[in-house]
């Protein structure tokens, strides 16, 4: 995006905390690897960039601002050898450190963004390839009126896929339709637009989701991925033989979705899934084409909670 | 920044729609080239990437995306000759076209960031050079209870400076001060100390600030850019022979400044210069250092309304 | 593309100074405007990123740095009224003005980088829209034998367009004929074939095509800009009403091109235009696809001479 | 920097093939994560990109380009159990996979760049610190007269530092001594100048160091990091406690550099350390400082071989 388009604001749990006394202070760009061990699996590497701030009242000069990188690196070290820590909780246990370490803070903001490996088949040859997404966690803490810390969460995904338009794909069947009922007639040439798999413009969509995680929910990175993915045309992969590339783009352009369909895709899926998630729990979605046909992209995004989505989609 | 952070949500003027209702549909990363006339004046050229949404209600499908840069367009044109458009005022115009051009719409938002050439004179040899920013605009229209077409705008920019750790300063000024009194008495030590410029960290510094414009008032860039430079250690200069780098290091590291003392300098100045607008008006100050001693970057951030700002800060 | 490739130095004029034995020093990212005047024309306005080096001999320290922006300043203040000045002979202006004030210097390099705003119409509606461009220009100079500064200058662009791939379109077409073939005879299963718009995965790719200017002969940016388009499946184009986006996408599938004849494309055509240049010309044309089936792009470059190229394809 | 610079070309091992004859075809940005076993230590963890080309020769229309991609996954997949494998190897044997599939090709070409962990401790207090780096390395192969497979290998990094100007830092000194001499004998101004940490512009800097690895011969990824925080002013860390950031700024204003100073330092450091490597082994080193008095950046860059290298700097 040229510009910088909303992002986490929207995404952010309400907190009630007026913003508007407080200015955020912190580091932005702390990278650390890390290394996740589970249970009887191998272990998942990541390569997060941190962000971290704290609030600063009114009435103090500045904060500690070394303490944000030093909680980051007490806290990563303390869970290399947790098994089965989520990436939303590292995200938490790091608000909490910061907590202590800044004693006058109200509010701790810590987000992350990584690269994260997944392994998937190609279509046809089923090749294993591995294939790579951006995962996103955010934590956000306050201390409420009895100065208890309070901490929420979220998790997501970015991910490349593939989109085709139904619109340029529906103009090209008109015009090749009106070519075949030159030498066809007219039934024969239904039949043939019912099979001919039409061209139209497609390319690099950028799917984008994020859920907030109630405290004794998990959500798995990999379903976020797998929501994604599925809310476009096609998944792309990084390693495609012939007959794999055959499928792929024959499936996609027999799922031809706007950007404001990927949206509603995502936001059916997520709110199908997770219907047991309370109804505050916020959501975002947001689609980004790379139009083959233009320079500019094509761009669809909402926000919203998990009870105004139940009801929109009739979802009980 | 490495994740990407709040950026135009907090800085969006508050409107009376729920966002959770509607999905935001259009275009990002669409380049104009556009030449302002003034008054007797030489015109200002600019090259901004234009971002263009409007709302899609739940009932209908899609929008018609080719009206978005159609618009952008066909508003360009229309401006090219007329003397003294602001760049808000710009985006409030493409705003309101495109409310014309999809009926259906509530809410339509536009915003831009483009280079922004001023000139400079560097400190000591007077030496002119030209020097860049980048002007940032933003305008979102909705429709009222009436059906009347509202419009919210604002103006900001991005402006590179030096900042200097007065942290740091002080530390290297308490370690000298001991090697001093090895040889100096109290007094003469003291006098050094007021004399010599002392080393510190200092790196370059990227300021942003941005303000609503009420319809009836007018913000200049030339005013913002100036606002951000002096919130800083030093502003820059493209072109300095040795007596100007002489004095911009002098003269920087008389005024250390944190990021939270940039942020706060910003909204000081902006809240005294504007002190005449409305409370409700939105104003965002930001500031990231990107350290010479660390591999990451400082950050602060405020939002705030000019009403609060001024309580906050005791201005009639 | 993720790791930085190949870029200048392969269509950097060779030059009889041994690189070994000197050190580039000098800016890189110094951003300007620049008006350009034509004769009875608009202006052209670009705002280039220019990087300026001086060689340093073994036997010197340091340059003096602030010579370089210096130089640019000077060479964009007197062209500014200039008529008629290409971007190339720009650059060389820049290098023959710190070939002067740097007199120790024995090789000197300038290399520009700006958005170019060109006029298209949309296939279809004529509708007129503003697209942009990267173009790019070189200089580089250096002392003979005789103390003589020798200037070799070159000028390219970076232009974005449509491809689409022609080996996923010809598994497209092979897997619709079988199931044509299960109501249709062979006959009318052929004419269908040659009447349908078969699907194939399309995308943004970018090409860039680079050419020495020899002394006394003149490219037009306008020129280099078509070329690289017409070498592509398709031009793109920032506004398109339905039946241009028809058109465009029927079009680029009656030519689908891999990235090798993307850049083949542009060799042949560069070598039939230029054909009077001389041998030694050094030509430098790439393209990227970003792929709408991979998360990864594919590449191909080639650079080459005139006199190669003309040998190669038997051009007198 | 704005215009990409010379970047791989110049370390690029000379081969004994004419390019202008062939064109290079492959995949870019293909990201993969790797975990390389090391006897008796914690395994390497690497998120490399790799770029992947062939040559496609001129009587050929196309390579297999899913060949490029398929190389390295099978190549990735076999070292991960194998202890001991060096970046620059794990190239080689891609590059010498892609021979064996594309085997009309001539030349093969693969280069990756990876973030790389290194562990640091801070200066004074001694704290432990993850670190990061770029790691890069590159393999070329080609096939000699006698149908032979040669690879040529390159291994370097990227790392950020911080430099302080002795240009500036030798003016602040002498504005100051003016002053103490109002006040100060020359004896005692003199013993004062000498003890006083004076303050000069510092900032961020990019060092890059590449060399060429000799068949028979190892070149750690740390050694190259050590060798290019050492030519700058000061290294840089992610946690420094307030005696750390003193310690920092006190040493960086101790060891001010030039961009130029950079450069020559690693080449003296890395020919000193290798000398026993072979004359024609190719190195680069490359040094970017963002500048914190302009907007723009300093850079210098030297390419140069061994033998040359010993031979200016007289080691034998």
């Amino acid at each position: 995006m040229a510009v910088c388009l909303p992002d986490t604001q929207d995404d952010t749990p309400s907190i009630p905390i007026k913003l508007t006394k407080l200015t955020r202070v912190g580091v932005t760009g702390v990278k650390k690897l890390l290394q996740l061990e589970r249970v009887n699996k191998r272990p998942i590497i990541l390569l997060p960039t941190f962000d971290a701030f704290v609030d600063l009242p009114n009435d103090q000069k500045g904060v500690h601002m070394s303490r944000n990188p030093e909680a980051i690196s007490e806290v990563l070290e303390t869970v290399a050898n947790d098994k089965g820590v989520a990436v939303e909780d590292l995200c938490a246990k790091i608000v909490d450190k910061m907590m202590t370490k800044h004693e006058y803070a109200k509010r701790v903001e810590i987000s992350m963004t990584t690269d994260f490996m997944f392994m998937r088949e190609s279509p046809v040859t089923k090749n294993k390839t591995q294939e790579m997404a951006k995962l996103k966690a955010k934590a956000i803490g306050f201390r409420d009126e009895n100065n208890q810390i309070k901490i929420k969460k979220s998790i997501g995904a970015e991910v490349i896929g593939m989109t085709v338009c139904p619109c340029a794909q529906e103009s090209v069947r008109e015009s090749d339709k009106t070519k075949l009922l030159e030498f066809l007639d007219e039934e024969t040439t239904q039949k043939v637009l019912d099979t001919v798999t039409f061209a139209s413009h497609n390319q690099r969509g950028v799917g984008t989701l994020l859920i907030e995680v109630p405290e004794d929910k998990i959500v798995k990175a990999e379903d976020i991925i797998d929501i994604i993915e599925k809310s476009m045309s096609s998944p792309v992969c990084e390693l495609l033989k012939r007959p794999d590339e055959n499928a792929t783009v024959m499936n996609a352009h027999q799922k031809p979705v706007f950007v404001e369909d990927c949206v509603r895709n995502m936001m059916e899926k997520i709110a199908t899934m997770y219907s047991d998630f309370p109804d505050d729990v916020l959501i975002t979605s947001r689609q980004e084409n790379h139009e083959s046909i233009h320079r500019h992209n094509a761009f669809a995004e909402k926000v919203t909670t998990m009870g105004e989505l139940k009801e929109e989609l009739n979802i009980q």
